[in-house]
C-alpha cells in the first residue's frame, strides 16, 4: 500500500451541504484528501480550508477543474448549476460525485452522462438513502426475494421546517425534495421501472406564498411496470423533526423503514411516555453521507459502477417531471410521453 | 331503573359477522337481549339461538321485521341485500343498525337514508373503527386541534388472506374493504369532504383472476376540501396478519395508530428480535364490534344521533364509487360529477 | 349440552375487584350463573345483585355457604380472611376460586390446602397474569426450550397511585403486590424452585408513613434452585400509570413481556413522541380476569387442575415470607429456613 | 487559530480497543493528533502506525512516556497495568486518560488519583456510557429533577459472545463488565452514593469452566444513600447481541434507556415481526467512544475537570469489590466496610 498515494478531491460549492463533505473529505475517509476547494462566493472557500487545513481556495470554480493535483471532484452547488459542472468536471477528465438532483431538465440530464461517459469518468449521483444501513438492508432484502413481488411501496419527505420561500424555485418539491423518495422507490423495486405518475401539490403550509407558486405540500403515485403501486409523499415543514420513512409491501411479507427517535431514551411521567426526534442539526443521515463518499473513492479507485449513476439520477428525474405535468394537467402522466423532454422547468 | 325493559334486539344474518353480533348481543351487554335470530339458510338461526339460549329464530327475515317483541335490528347480512332490508326495518318501525357497507349505489343509499327518516328510526352503519379506542383518540384529538390543521392522511387495510375469489363481485376492494379507509380518512378530518378521487387498482396477489375482474390491490388519492391529500390503501393477502393503520399530518404534528403486535410479548434469539402479529382469529376489532352494539344501545334508548350514519356510509359511498369510475376512466374523478349517481356497479 | 346446567357460583366479597368479578359471572361468561352474592357490609351485595339480576343477596358468608343452590365460589374479601374462607367453603364442598394472597401464613396455607384436599374439590388461586396472552405465551414458549435455560428472570409491579395507607398491614408490599411477581417468577422458571431470598424495601414515597411501618418500595433477587437468578421489583407509586413487565434471559435467548401503553395511537409534536399509559381504570388486565373465571369454571367442570393452585399460592407466600424476614435481618434467606413457617406477619 | 498547535496524543496498548481509538486520534477529532503508539508486542505498535500516518511506534512503554513530543496518553492495556502506567504518565507530566477499569484495588486506585493531583495533570476514565447521547440526556433530566427523586434503577450488560475463558481473571465480571453498570447507576442518581452491596454470581453460561473461577452471570443489588434501591446485572453470553439497557424509576417518572436494534428497519413476514440486532461489530457505542477522546482532548485543553474522573473510577470499583466480597461471604456487605481495601482480588 506504501506505492498509493491519497485520492485527492476538490470541492465546488462551500454551502451547508459542502461543508459537511469537506469535513468528511478531510477527516474522516482513510485513503483520500480534500486537495482544493471552490466557490464563487469571496471568502467562503478559504474559511473553509483554513479550518481544515486544506491547501487551496479558489473563487474560480475552472481554476479547479484546471488543477492537476485533482483526481475527483465533489458537486455541491445550487441545483440548476449542476449539469454543467458534471460536464465540464468530465471534459476536465476528473471523476464526479454529484449532488442531487444531478440536472433539472431531462436533457441536461442526458448531456451530463454523455459526457461522463465520453471522458470515461465516473459519475455518481448524492442519493445519500442509499447509503443509510436500513434502506441498504431492505434493498438487498426485497432484491433476495425476502417478501417476494413488490405490490405496495410508500416513501416520504417531511423537512422539519419550511425554509424562507424566497429563493426557491416553484417545482423544488418534486426536484429536489420527493426526488429522493422517486430513488428510494425504484430502489426498493429493484428491476422494475416507473410506468404512469399523477400527483396532486398544494401550498398547504404557507397559502400565502401559493400565489407565487411554491408548493410545499406533494402526494404523487407511481405504476411500476411490474404492477407495484407506489406512493411518495413530501410536506416542507414537520413540527416534530426530519420524518423520513419508507414501506415495502409485497406478496411474501413487508419492511418498514424508518426512525425519527433522536436518542434510545423515553419518559414516562403523569403526562405519558414521550420521546424526542430527530432535526436536521442531529442529521439523520449523518453516517449515510459518510459512506457514500467513502463509495464514491473506493468506486474511483477500483473503476466500480457507483451504487447511484447518473442513469439513476436521470430516472428520478423523469418521475419528477412527470409528477410536475401531472399537476399541472390534473391527469396522470405516462412516462413515455415524449413531452417530458421539453418540460419548461 | 326496575322499570327499564332491556331492549329487545333482533340479529338478521347469521352468519360469521352475525354469529359475534349475536353473542354480543346475548351476554356481553347490560340492558340488551337477544330476542331473535332470522337467517334464510335452513338452521343457521336455530343453531345460534340454541348456542346462546334465545328463544326465536326465523328463516323467513319478514316475520322477524312482524315480531312486535323486536324493538331494534342488526343487519349483518351480504352487502347487496343491506339497503332493502335497511328500507324494510324502518318501515317496520324498528331501530336499525347496518353493516358496512349500507348500500353500493347511491340511490340504494338515498331510499335507506329516506326510509328511516320518514319512520323516524335511528339508523346506525358498521363502520367499527369509530369505536376503537386509539382512532376514537385520534379523531378527539384532530377535532381539538391538537395538530393543527390536516395537510396529508393515510389509512390502510390489508386482509390477513385472500379468500376464494369466486363469490367476490369485482369492485369489492372498493365497496367493502376500502369502504372502512374511506370513513376513517372523513373522521381523521372532520368537517371537511372529499372533493376529488384518483384511484389505481389491480390482481397483484392472484393475476389469474384478473379476467373475473377480481382486483385484490389498490391505492386510492383522494383531495379533500380543506386541501388534505389523503392516501386509502388496500391489499386482500398480508401474508403476516391483519394490517390496519392511520397517519394524521398537520400543520402542529402527526398522529399514527395501528398496532399489529399480538401481545406484548417480544422474543430475542440469534436470529434477532421478534414478535407475532394480529390475525383474523385474535379480532383486531374485538372491542371496537362491542362498543360499536352498546353504542347503538345507547343511541336508541336515549334517541341521540348514533356516531357513524347513514350519511357517514353515503359518503364513504360516494368515494367509493368515484375510485371505481377513476379506474375506469384513468382519471381523476371530480365527486360532484353527476354519474356517480348512476354507476352500475 | 341441553341436559347440562349452567355451575352457579356464589360471590364472597363485593369490594371493587369482587364486583368485577360479578359482571364477568353474570354477563361474561357462557355456561356460568351468578347465584349469589355475600358480602358483610350492609347493602353492598343487594346494590350488586339488583344491578346484575342475581336472585340472592347475603350479610352472612356461611349462609351463602350452606346455600344447596351454589357450586362453587369466588372468593374477593380482604386477604387476612382468605384462609379461613378457603377452609370454610370446602368444608361446605363447594369448589373454590381464592383471589391471591390464598393466605398469608404458611400454616394457613397448608390448611386452606388439606381442607380442599380433604373435601375432594378444586382450590384455584387469582394469579391472574398466568392468565393474560403475553405472559401465557412467555411460559409456554420457555417451557418449550426456546430461550434455553433460564439464567436472569426480572418481575416488576407499580402501581399507579399510593392508596391511603392507613388500613394497609407493614408486609403489604410482598404479601400481595409483589406475591404477583413472585408466583410470575415461578411461572417464568417451570420446573424450578426458588432456594434463597435477598430483599430490601423502604417507605420512599411516603416516608412520612414510615414509621407505622408501611413500606412502598421494594426489590428482591432470588436465587432458584436451576441457578437463575431473578429480581422482583415494586412501588407503591407510578405517576405515569400501571406498569407491569417481565423478562426471561436464558443461554439461548430472551423474552420481554408489558406493554403500558393505552391505545396504538402516537402523537408526535413540537415537543417530540408522545403516548398516553394505561392505569388503572383501563386495566391493563381486563381480559386476563374473565379468562381466570373462565378457566376456573372450565376446569370446575371437566375436573382438571387448574392453571393456577392452592400449591402456587403457597410457594409463591414462602418467597414473601422469606422476604419480609430478608428485611428483618439484612441477611439473604434460605426457602428452608424452618422459621418462615412461624413469621409473625 | 493559526498559533494553537494540535494535542499530541500517545496511544498505549495497540489491542481491539486501542486500535479503535488510535483511529478516532488519527482521524475523527479535530486539534488532535496521533504522536506515537507503544506496545510491547513485537510490530503491533508498527503495524497501527503504517495504516494510520502516525510518525513513532515504540514497544518499550517508558520510551513514549518520555517522548516530549506527546502531551497526553490514552492506555488501552489490560486491566492490571492500569494503575501503574496511569501513575507513570502523571509523573511524566501527561494529561491521562484510562480505559476502564482504572484499577483493580482501591490503594492502586488511591496511588493513581494522587499521581495525577501531585503532577497537576488531568485524569479521565473510560467510563463510555457518559458519553453516549441517550445516557447523558437521561443523567441531566434526572439532575434537572425531570424525574423527582429516584427511588429505584437499573443498569444491565450483556455481552454477545462468552470470550475464551482462558485468559480472564476470576472476578472479571464484577471488575471489567460490571464497572460499567456501577458508574452508570451513580450517574442516573446524581449527588447520591451507594451505600450497601449484596451479589450473586455464577457460572451459568459455561458451568464447565467454574471450578476455574469464571463467573459469568450475576445480580448485584445497591442501597444508595437516598435510599434509591438499584439492580445491576451482567452475563457473559447474550446469543441475540449487545444488550445495554438502564432504568431510573422516580417519585415523578421512569427513564428507560438501551436500543438494540440493529438499523431501523423491520420485517413483516408469514412468522410475524423480526428485526436484526446490534452485535460488537456494530459497536453500540461507536459514537460514544468517540466522544469521550473529544472531551478528553478539549478537557486537556481548557483545564477542566472531566466528565468520568478517577474519583468516578474509585467510586465504582469500591461498588464491584463489595460486590466480590458479598459473593465471597454470602451476605451484603456496607461500603464503608474497612476490609474492602485489602481485598485480594
Amino acid at each position: 500500500m506504501t506505492t498509493q498515494q491519497p485520492l485527492a478531491v476538490g470541492l465546488i460549492g462551500a454551502g451547508r451541504m459542502g461543508s459537511f463533505h469537506a469535513e468528511t473529505l478531510a477527516r474522516r475517509l482513510p485513503g483520500v484528501r480534500l486537495a482544493a476547494v471552490a466557490d464563487p462566493a469571496l471568502g467562503a472557500a478559504r474559511c473553509l480550508t483554513d479550518r481544515l487545513g486544506c491547501p487551496t481556495a479558489y473563487t474560480e470554480i475552472g481554476e479547479l477543474l484546471a488543477d492537476p493535483e485533482v483526481d475527483a471532484v465533489v458537486i455541491a452547488t445550487p441545483a440548476r448549476t449542476h449539469a454543467d459542472l458534471v460536464e465540464a468536471a468530465a471534459r476536465a477528465g476528473k471523476a464526479v460525485y454529484c449532488e442531487k438532483p444531478m440536472a433539472t431538465t431531462l436533457a441536461d440530464a442526458d448531456r451530463a452522462i454523455a459526457a461522463a461517459a465520453a471522458a470515461g469518468v465516473p459519475l455518481q449521483v448524492g442519493f445519500n438513502r442509499r447509503y443509510d444501513a436500513g434502506f441498504r438492508a431492505a434493498h438487498e432484502k426485497v432484491a433476495a426475494g425476502a417478501i417476494g413481488t413488490p405490490h405496495l411501496l410508500r416513501s416520504l419527505t417531511r423537512d422539519p421546517k419550511l425554509a424562507d420561500p424566497a429563493p426557491i424555485p416553484p417545482w423544488t418539491i418534486f426536484l429536489e425534495t420527493l426526488i429522493h423518495d422517486f430513488d428510494t422507490l425504484r430502489y426498493l423495486n429493484p428491476g422494475a421501472e416507473p410506468a404512469e405518475v399523477f400527483a396532486w401539490a398544494d401550498a398547504l403550509v404557507r397559502p400565502d406564498f401559493k400565489d407565487r407558486g411554491l408548493l410545499d405540500t406533494a402526494v404523487v403515485t407511481i405504476r411500476f411496470d411490474n404492477g407495484a403501486l407506489a406512493t411518495a409523499e413530501a410536506s416542507f415543514q414537520a413540527v416534530y423533526g426530519y420524518d423520513v420513512r419508507g414501506e415495502v409491501f409485497g406478496s411474501a411479507g413487508m419492511l418498514t423503514l424508518g426512525d425519527i427517535r433522536r436518542t434510545h431514551l423515553t419518559s414516562y411521567g403523569a403526562e405519558g411516555i414521550a420521546a424526542e426526534c430527530v432535526t436536521y442539526d442531529q442529521d439523520l443521515f449523518h453516517d449515510a453521507y459518510v459512506a457514500e463518499l467513502a463509495d464514491f473513492a473506493d468506486s474511483v479507485r477500483s473503476a466500480r459502477t457507483p451504487t447511484a449513476t447518473g442513469e439513476d439520477a436521470r430516472a428520478a428525474l423523469t418521475i419528477a417531471l412527470a409528477a410536475v405535468r401531472s399537476v399541472q394537467e390534473g391527469a396522470p402522466v405516462h412516462l413515455k410521453d415524449s413531452r417530458l423532454g421539453h418540460t419548461g422547468t
